[in-house]
Parts: structure tokens; C-alpha cells; sequence
């Protein structure tokens, strides 16, 4: 069984189906910290070990599987990079032919890994600045889809909700892994869809007596692109329409798709939302590295990085058990982020090589 | 359990050892695949996702344990890429020191990779050029450990067995997810290393009679560094000597660390030796992403070569089943490497967007 699909078929649009394939998605590591978070009892979702090195893989696995049942072998894309590295990974593996638009931001990294798998990628002028601007864009791809009997694949509840009915599994596996359910999960949020697939998970966890709570399923976002967190805060059904700054890749969607079912989801768990600067997240994303050998992108430490701010705040009691969700591997982004040292490689010959060097700290 | 150390703890130096703390190193899928090798039984073992995008986890992982056990908290190591980060990783987790000695050819994002983890790195002139300019090297690293009460890790049989130890998890899990032995196992070499701890794996299985036969171990290498398939392939004791000049970084080792050893294994097996250019190499890379959906790197696609080279010679019946070892993870050689493609990005307006982009192909 190498596909979680098939494991959590019950609770998937897959009712019946046989065959189901996948390149190895899903059943990512639960890690407790070492030593962030002192001696809270914090757990690390390790996402970023997915396939192609994102969460976004337990969406394409699922959404290309509906599409292979259906006989659609062709489809167009948004994505920021992420998303788009993960449906081109999984209509290779089917064969199918993968139209990516991505906006003028994506990093050049996660260009060539789409790139790599085969997929058509086309940088789009003004997509995803503003809403204003991104709106016609979204209806021409719409009607691109439609004319040529194809579909657009977004992946959020709101275009795609059958594939992002695999994002659930994240709920399943920490509920196995933790061994029931733990007091809170501290979740990124740029679109909406993956807290929204984590608390539906549980959801249906719940409505099966398999778990007798609910988690306190937390949001964590980038100040700088704060559409859910204030509204939840606020005690607010909607989300807000903010102008979006943050540098942090993948979490610059101040288009609400997922944002007003994300805050649904939150204030139905009990749980809050949480604020991190861009500087608290890189430091927060070097911490990871240097403390618990854990290497993600920027947008895979801001669950973190919102762990530790309720836990500065008070929020978060010291005996209370977290999952911090993260994202996206660190190797995403190697040569082409902030996640580079300033610590140089030193270039030495063998006669230099003293034992100074060992005593130089 | 996030360690496969604690999961196998029985076939480790680690016996009766509590307390066993990994990041998730392991378990790694066995996918089957979709189209290479056409109607053949082709499994590929995934080490490309391993906590640092390589297998050499499962070695990090155990001798840093080790370190820890006997109050090591600082040490020297030589590698060529991936075991750097491994180790830089582990590193990190345990709160060591971890100095690094890489040689010139070592890829600017596998030495990032190493510095995000807060490693010390040494570029050292002449290191691995040749069997003269690097002993040296060797003897005057193993001096300055021994001076430093610490030790120098290279990841290799000769060098660090006990860590080396952990390498045979990929035997175990192997088993397990086939559901027995396959017919074959298509191994990478370049130290020997891999291959030799593989081997090591399934005899441990067979001496306490929990499989019944080997698997015939196969030896892959580029035809640019054959120090252990000419020798195999000829009934030799020990691996030959060679000027290597292969550009598949990771598998230039023409020192004979553990290829005698690994020599000696293929041939207890009943396996043989493949070699494949450096080209083939490159373009069975390219495949795995574009038919499979699975990115590696260079080396990482090496075992897949010679699984097809094994099927083209006839050695290979297509009823048998064969796993294929991948080791390390294509998102470390972006934009860095050749894996990337030559189809562009296009920049577009969205007038420009029209169903002409659907009927391309």
C-alpha cells in the first residue's frame, strides 16, 4: 500500500475504487521537539517529507485519481509553486498532459521542479496582485477549461473540493501517530484549504466516535496577509480583504478562496488566530534547522512560529500537547531564499588544517 | 516511533538502548512503477525522502545516537554532499558540533544545505583527486580527531561500522512493504557503502530464518568510476583501481573504502555488476520525473539505469521483481544541476491566453 488514498479510502470520493495509485504521499513523520518550545510538549507534522517535498501532494494524488476515473487525461492550474510542483509530479505519473499558470513571484526553484516533471508553465502578467486584476484572469482560465472539456484545477474547497478532501488525511495520521487527539494544531493559512481539510478530518473523526474532542485548530499568518486571523479574533463569520506585503512564498492569497470556511473552521474548534512577522518567521524557519535538524521553507515555519507566540502570550499552557503543521521542504529553496548563513565555506589546503579549528569556539 | 532505530533496534549496536530520538529518518515508500521497464516488476525504494532528502539519514541517524551515548559532542567528518547534510542535521538535533570537509567539487546547494544546519565547512584543495593527494588528507583529519578527543566520521564500513549498522533498515523495510524478497535489488555504488549494508540487512534476516533466500544484489556504477563492476563481473576478490572521471557527484570514489567489501557482497548474493554512462545516467533522471512522477538526482537515477541496462541484456527476465534504490532528492541539484530542462517559461498577458495553448501538442 503505498498511497494513503487507499489506506483512508472510507472517508475519500473514492468509494469502491480499486487500483488506486500513488508515488508514496502521505504517512510524513510525527516529531516531537528536541528543544524548541522548552518544555512544552510540541510535535513537528513533518509535511515537507510528502513526495515532491509539500502537503499539496495528498490534494494531486486525489485530484488526478478523480480525474483518471472520470477519462480526463489534460488540465490547467493555478499555483504560487508549490501546488503546481505537486499536480505536474502526479500527471506525469498518470500520464496526463499539465497546464501551470503561476504568478510573477513564484521562485525560480519551484519553476524548474515543475518544469522538471514535464508540465507546461506560463508566468502570467498582474495574476495574483490584486484581486481586481486577478479576477478576469481566473474566468479566462475558467473558460480556457471549459472550451477545451478539461478542468480547472485550484486546489482549495472552493474550485476543487473533491481533491482536497485528501488534505483530511494530515488529521487521520496525527491522530494514529499522537495517539488520539492532541490539545492543539497550529496551522499556516494562506488560501484556507489546509486548515479547513484538517479540521474536516477530524470532523469526521468525531462524527464516527473514533475521537471524543476536538482539537483547538489554531491559525497562523504572515501580519503582513492577515485575512483570517483578526476576523477570527473578532469573533467574525468572514474573512477580510487585506492588501497582502508578506514576503513569505505560498502565503500571499488575500483573495478569500478557503479564508471564510478557514474561519468557520477555527472558531467551530475553539481555537484562535495568531500574528508572526516575516522576521519572526525566517528566524523561527533557522531555528528549525538549527536545533531540531529540521529543514523547511519559510511558509513551513510559521506554524512554529505562531506555536511559540501563544506560548509567549499565555495562550498555550506548558502541560498542553501541540502539532505544529509544517509545509514545505527547506530544499525548495536552497540558493534562492533567506535560508542561506551567513557563515562562509572556507577553503583551506592540508597544511592549514591545525587544530585550532577545533578550538575556535 | 520516529526512529527506525527504535523500530529495528534488535539488529543494531544499540541493544537494551531507551530513549532513542530521530527526526523521521526511514520508512520511506516502495512505489511500483507506472511505466519504466514497461510489463516488468519494477519497485522503486524511495530514499530520496529521507529527512535531508537522502538515505545517508539512516547513517547519521544511528552514529550520532552513538556520539550521544558515549558523551561525543563534537566531531569531523569528509563527504561529498549528502552525508554532510545528514550529519550537519543530526548534528543540530543532538546539539553537537560538526565540522565538515568537503571537497572542491561538492555542489553549491548541497553545501548550503549543510551551513543551514549550522555546520562548520572546510573546502579542502586536492581532496579526492587522487588516492596519493588524499591520504594525506585522511591521516592528518584522524590526527587532529584523536587530538581533539573526538572523531572522525565517514560514512563507509572501514571508517564508522557501528553507524554504518543503520543502512541495513533498508533490507528490513524492504521485506516488509514487498511482502518478502524480491528477485533483485539494483544498488548505486560509489564507496560501497550502500550496497554493503543492504547486503548485511538481508543476511540478518536469513540467519534468523525470517526470509528464506537473498536477493540478488546488483551492483550499478558509472562506467567512469568502475572500481566494483569489472571486478565483480570478472570473479575478482577485490575492487580495482581507477581514475574516475564521472560528473554523477556522489559516485566518484575511486579510494577503495568499502568497494572490496562490496565486491564480496554482490558476489555472495549471485548478483553482477552493471555499468551505465554518464548520459543514461541523466536520462533515466529525466524519466523517473517525467513518467513517474519521482525527482532524484543524479545519482539517485543510477540504480533504475542499470535495472534497464539488466533488462535490455536479457539478464533480467520480466517476471522477476527487482527493487531499485533511489538515494537522494532532485530538489537538491535545482538550479544547480542538469536536471533542469530546456522548455521555457512563458511570460504572458491574459489577452494572450487563448485556446491555442490547449491544442499545442
Amino acid at each position: 500500500m503505498t498511497s494513503i488514498l487507499e489506506k483512508y479510502i472510507e472517508y475519500l470520493p473514492l468509494a469502491g475504487a480499486e487500483d488506486v495509485d500513488g508515488i508514496g504521499e502521505g504517512n510524513t513523520p510525527l516529531v516531537r521537539s528536541s528543544s524548541i518550545g522548552g518544555k512544552s510538549r510540541l510535535y513537528l507534522k513533518m509535511e515537507q517529507l510528502n513526495p515532491t517535498g509539500s502537503f499539496k501532494d495528498r490534494f494531486a494524488a486525489l485530484e488526478t485519481e478523480l480525474m483518471k476515473r472520470q477519462g480526463i487525461r489534460a488540465f490547467i492550474a493555478t499555483s504560487s509553486g508549490n501546488t503546481g510542483a505537486a499536480l505536474a509530479a502526479y500527471a506525469a505519473r498518470r500520464g496526463f498532459r499539465c497546464l501551470l499558470f503561476v504568478n510573477e513571484f513564484t521562485p525560480a526553484s519551484k519553476l524548474d521542479q515543475m518544469l522538471v516533471y514535464g508540465a507546461e508553465v506560463f508566468k502570467v502578467k498582474d495574476f495574483g496582485v490584486s484581486n481586481e486584476l486577478s479576477a478576469p484572469i481566473f474566468e479566462r482560465l475558467q473558460q480556457l477549461a471549459d472550451e477545451g472539456s478539461t478542468r480547472l484545477v485550484i486546489s482549495a474547497y472552493k474550485y476543487s473540493p473533491d481533491g482536497m478532501e485528501g488534505v483530511k488525511t494530515i488529521a487521520y495520521e496525527i491522530v494514529e501517530q499522537f495517539g488520539g487527539v492532541p490539545d492543539h494544531i497550529f496551522v499556516p493559512v494562506g488560501g484556507g484549504g489546509l486548515l479547513s481539510g484538517i479540521w474536516r478530518g477530524f470532523k469526521d473523526l468525531k462524527a464516527r466516535d473514533i475521537v471524543e474532542k476536538m482539537p483547538k485548530i489554531n491559525a497562523v499568518q504572515p501580519e503582513l496577509n492577515d485575512t483570517v486571523v483578526t476576523a477570527v479574533n473578532e469573533n467574525a463569520e468572514t474573512a477580510r480583504e487585506v492588501f497582502t506585503t508578506t514576503s513569505i512564498s505560498g502565503l500571499a492569497v488575500q483573495v478569500d478562496i478557503d479564508a471564510s470556511l478557514a474561519v468557520r473552521s477555527v472558531s467551530d474548534s475553539g481555537g484562535r488566530g495568531f500574528l508572526v512577522s516575516d522576521e519572526m518567521v525566517l528566524d523561527t524557519q533557522s531555528s528549525l534547522a538549527r536545533k531540531e535538524g529540521v529543514f523547511v521553507e519559510p511558509a513551513g515555519a510559521v506554524s512554529t512560529a505562531g506555536y511559540l507566540r501563544a506560548l509567549e502570550t499565555g495562550y498555550l499552557r506548558e502541560d498542553e500537547s501541540a502539532v505544529c503543521i509544517l509545509t514545505g521542504h527547506g530544499l525548495k529553496t536552497v540558493l534562492s531564499g533567506p535560508a542561506t548563513p551567513a557563515r562562509p565555506v572556507k577553503f583551506i589546503q592540508i597544511g592549514d588544517i591545525g587544530i585550532g579549528l577545533l578550538a575556535e569556539h
